[in-house]
């Protein structure tokens, strides 16, 4: 048994909680005032439903029905679900966890399912902030937990790729890739700890902010077991062979098959480095230098802007937004890219405030600053809960010619509903990954939560401003999912005889329908 | 009604053809010895099945059921297509071709073909060379001829992208684009004909030898009618909502719907340029160079390699290959681009004989000379076929790890059946898009012809190197689609459980399965 590495009710390993003074300090900061430091529920009260099926005896070895395992495995890391075991209300817990070991176990695990009507919800590092792997609304579940499977099991330096199994976390994967000197660099906010065949069941979006923005690119073959037998795609650099079976997967979060194996595109690492630092008066001013960035075709690495509230909050830049920009490359050195880049800043008024710092092989620790501060993100927001603070993100994505009304749009109106329904609160705003048609606006909302009341809180919040980015013409998710949680929006959104297709190519390969239920579409 | 711009049995205006004289010296250049030049059957001498089916009174007006427009809608322009037309041998043309000029008269189409149990063909260029739009199996057939959608409908300035309808030829879309100062920079060799409807229907590759190779990275919505309904996305710049409802209607070749309208990714000319060209000893030292630049995240916009024996028949180099490398840029000057790009290529032994030539805006023609010999070839094949020359094409991709053992065998396995077949032949080899996981090799075939017996002898040819590329791990296009022609190797190649969800995801929004059946799936 593989149990899970996170502690049970919210992010990170038990010992690596944020203190309460830095909660607080954090809070005050914010300007909502003082608050009580909230103890979390502790596990042995949580009251948990007992099994509602109990695994055969040739799976017994695999399947837990441990009250740590069902209560771990039972949300993601959303918010609301972090809220609600924070206080030991574990709403659908699954009635089993399976670790499988062996794709033939997957193959059996998804016919007892079948037999036994439960929900088959595969897991990866359970990081999911859409209830992408909450067995809602399912009358048995059995999670199929895959960190047994978390291998590199082959390694073509030729090509440049390397097959995996589904339940390496970012790290694992890392350190088995450093073995032959290569890497992915791909680091959604929850490396540590989600896998890489959560990345490709949910089109994660990973490191690189213009480009290979998503997981998909990385792909370049799935194998994958469904209820009909085992989907393998073959390994091809390219094809124009009929619609990608591999995009049909990308994305099915786990409704399709379950992921066993992928070749994914990785690279050597990037010794030669160039950033910088730039400021704009505001988010509009450094959105245009943005859009002329990413169509240049000089291709930044990093071009995260982050809007004067963010930058102010973060401390890195007082009521002005904050471009971080950065080349990488294995290959050459990127002085000239730079350059250019900072003109194309300056002719929208960007002051460079920091470098430009360029690094050739061999020098400096290889370390990314920028994005261990950026992991430790969700490990504060355990700590503010605890302080009383609604903290959680929302994201989306939208072409420049609508970005300037729509970005307002979005914020003034998660901005009313956090008055409305805290009080009080602040929405900042920051571009993810930017694209020659548009960027992938990233929201984050602070508000003083009424205890007891956040998750009825935050859902409102989040239905304002999803309603709203939904009738502007944005997407419900840019690298996020759909899971369960977007389904209102997402419905919305999608064409509705792709989902016709989708629901039918689903019920051909899974017609008893056991394989993530409720996500992405009704059966 | 807009009859199609080609000469019935072949490629381009009936104006363009090159004089028997250069095709007999082609032929005595290849070594393959005189021949008499035959002249194609007279379009009153074909005979032609009438038509099995007629249109309905409120449809007569958009419909045909003329002779020369059945006649010239029957087939695409594979060698098999054009050799079969040139000899008077229709063998399934459609019983009528329609020209739709609005949305809803495609919508009657389609509920007349489920009513009337006739196929209904989407048309774009008619320039499939795997008989994607040849009526082939299907009892009654009407085509729908795409050519009067022939418009930009909207032009978004600010995210550089165009709304612009399907019908729309190489030379119609970049003639309005111009008008806005923009371009796409998609050019299949079959550009002057092919349509964009048809590019995206048919995942076909384009212009840029890395990064963007195929319309899949250009396309930013979609809008199709389906028997079901309208199947339209939003315009994003990137989402990660579920598998990406575009991806499923790209490459599904007409089986799920008739794309009406798209939003296509655009860009400003690029005014900076920077070539070279650059000899090998061979194909393999030059691909081990192609391998490096596809991995060092130059991107370079050209990057197509020919073999010794392409460079030698074209004239380009005798008995080396030759590198045509390429850069582009709105944006920026490229020369630390083709700088390192040489550095690379001298590592592997290049010699580089023509250039680097830098441009910068404002100087030159602007012509792509090397695109305009390009779109030559498919002219000079119709006088190879009068001459007796067999002469047709066949690509694939495959991982660097196996790339030249791949080569090897494919172009043996190729030259072998040429020489059973046909007792004499050539087969030359270009990689005509790069990546940092492999490349996509692209063989042209000369050998003497049978008359008469071409198609037998081309299908034993195109057979003989399918079997050694599937077998091998290739795929059986890289961006010329599957059509029917591809079926027997695709069938091998697409994972079963795929097959399936395709089937059913066709099944549901084509209930009557009247949309291009026999293309890539049996319904």
């Amino acid at each position: 048994m593989n149990p899970s590495l996170m502690k049970w009710w919210g992010w990170g390993r038990p010992d690596d909680q944020p203190p309460a003074a830095m909660g607080l300090a954090a809070r005050e900061h914010l300007g909502f005032g003082p608050a009580d430091f909230e103890e979390p529920a502790r596990l042995e009260d949580v009251e948990l439903r007992p099994p509602r099926v109990e695994p055969p005896d040739a799976l017994r070895e695999i399947c837990s029905t441990d009250r740590e395992a069902r209560i771990s495995h039972a949300y993601g890391k959303a918010y609301r679900d972090i809220v609600r075991a924070f206080r030991g209300r574990i709403d659908n817990p699954p009635d089993v966890v399976a670790y499988p070991r062996e794709e033939h176990e997957i193959e059996h695990l998804l016919e007892w399912c079948a037999e036994a009507g439960a929900a088959a919800i595969p897991y990866g590092g359970g990081t999911s902030v859409v209830g992408g792997v909450e067995a809602r609304g399912a009358e048995r579940a059995v999670t199929i937990d895959l960190s047994a499977l978390d291998r590199v099991l082959e390694v073509d330096r030729k090509s440049l790729a390397a097959r995996v199994q589904p339940g390496a976390s970012g790290p694992r994967l890392a350190e088995q890739l450093r073995e032959h000197d290569l890497t992915l660099r791909h680091y959604p906010q929850s490396w540590e700890f989600a896998t890489v065949g959560g990345w490709i069941a949910t089109r994660a979006g990973g490191h690189y902010a213009t480009g290979a923005t998503h997981i998909d690119d990385f792909v370049e073959s799935i194998r994958a077991i469904t209820p009909r037998g085992v989907w393998q795609s073959r390994r091809l650099p390219g094809s124009g062979a009929g619609p990608s079976p591999d995009r049909m997967l990308i994305g099915s979060e786990g409704i399709l098959g379950v992921i066993t194996e992928a070749w994914i595109r990785v690279q050597r690492p990037p010794g030669f480095r160039a950033s910088a630092g730039v400021q704009f008066g505001d988010l509009l001013a450094g959105g245009r230098a943005v859009r002329d960035l990413a169509q240049s075709g000089l291709m930044p690495s990093n071009c995260r802007l982050l809007d004067e509230g963010e930058a102010t909050i973060s401390g890195a830049a007082a009521g002005r937004a904050l471009l971080v920009l950065g080349f990488e490359s294995a290959d050459h050195p990127l002085g000239p890219w730079m350059d250019r880049a900072l003109e194309l800043c300056h002719d929208h008024g960007g002051e460079v405030t920091d470098g430009p710092n360029l690094r050739e092989p061999g020098t400096g620790s290889g370390s990314d600053t920028w994005r261990n501060v950026f992991l430790q993100a969700p490990y504060l927001r355990d700590t503010l809960i605890a302080c009383g603070v609604l903290a959680d993100t929302f994201e989306t994505a939208i072409t420049w010619d609508r970005f300037e009304g729509f970005v307002t749009a979005v914020r003034e109106s998660a901005e009313l509903a956090v008055r409305e329904v805290c009080g009080d609160g602040r929405v900042t705003c920051r571009l993810t990954h930017a694209y020659a048609d548009g960027a992938a606006p990233y929201f984050t909302v602070y508000a003083p939560a009424r205890r007891g009341s956040e998750v009825e809180q935050w859902d409102a919040v989040k239905a304002a401003a999803s309603e709203t980015l939904i009738a502007a013409g944005g997407t419900i998710t840019h690298h996020h999912a759909v899971g369960r949680d977007h389904r209102p929006w997402y419905d919305q959104q999608r064409p509705d005889p792709f989902a016709d297709a989708l629901r039918a190519a689903k019920r051909a390969v899974d017609p008893a329908g056991v394989l993530n239920p409720g996500v992405l579409i009704d059966s």
